[in-house]
């Protein structure tokens, strides 16, 4: 894969205001925060998506996501927050190295703008939906 | 905690269209979905935020996350998802049980709809920030 400025950042070639370090997960600050206290979750393993992460990887990084959740809760003094990670940049994702922002929505509004147009889920197509996946999940484990 | 939806899902004593489980993770489809394919990935661990999740539910949520991901692209016919796990009212959760979202971005716009307001990191913020998150890391690790 391409270099990205997140692998950089990991290596260290790009300086960052890192927050956490272990031998798979690096964590810093985002320096475009949409509230104080945004912090980007990254894996050490450089793949531009979460679908390509392996399960060691995404199993390191899901292990400290927690305690960097507290973490950035205390700090920004407020207990809510949003966790998002894009894929494609159809998704809003802009830096191809899988990362996990934890951003803190504050009273004063800041943070993530979420716009949730739901449908309605029928039976049949939760059926079908169901065998399809199943399918999927045995195509590519 | 209380009982919520999702923990009487995970249990079996309200149905749902289960697409994946294991010792610790139960997967499904969301009822009002953004997007075809719109999968919900939840802990069995009864939980109400991410922050308060164990590590090792973490770890075992964040393992499977990657092949549920592929599955849930390979179903909806898009490579670009965005996966979002909201903690708190103000942040948009509505089910007080520990959920990732994993949403196909489909090319009709069906989807996440994000709205992204960046600001900037200041270098004195940012190294403000870090103490402040280093101590926070230490005091509730």
């Amino acid at each position: 894969m391409a270099e990205t400025i997140f692998s950089k950042i990991v290596s260290g070639s790009i300086p960052s205001h890192k927050i956490y370090e272990d031998d798979h997960v690096f964590a810093f600050l985002d320096i475009n925060p949409l509230s104080r206290g945004h912090t980007l979750v990254v894996p050490k393993e450089a793949v531009a998506t979460l679908g390509e992460l392996s399960d060691d990887a995404a199993a390191a990084l899901g292990r400290v996501l927690p305690r960097l959740c507290r973490a950035v809760a205390r700090v920004s003094g407020s207990p809510d927050y949003n966790v998002l990670q894009n894929n494609g940049a159809a998704a809003h994702q802009a830096v191809f190295h899988v990362h996990f922002h934890i951003i803190p929505k504050l009273p004063s509004g800041a943070g993530l703008g979420v716009d949730w147009k739901p449908g309605n889920l029928s039976s049949d197509d939760g059926e079908a939906l169901v065998k399809e996946l199943a399918t999927a999940l045995r195509a590519a484990p």
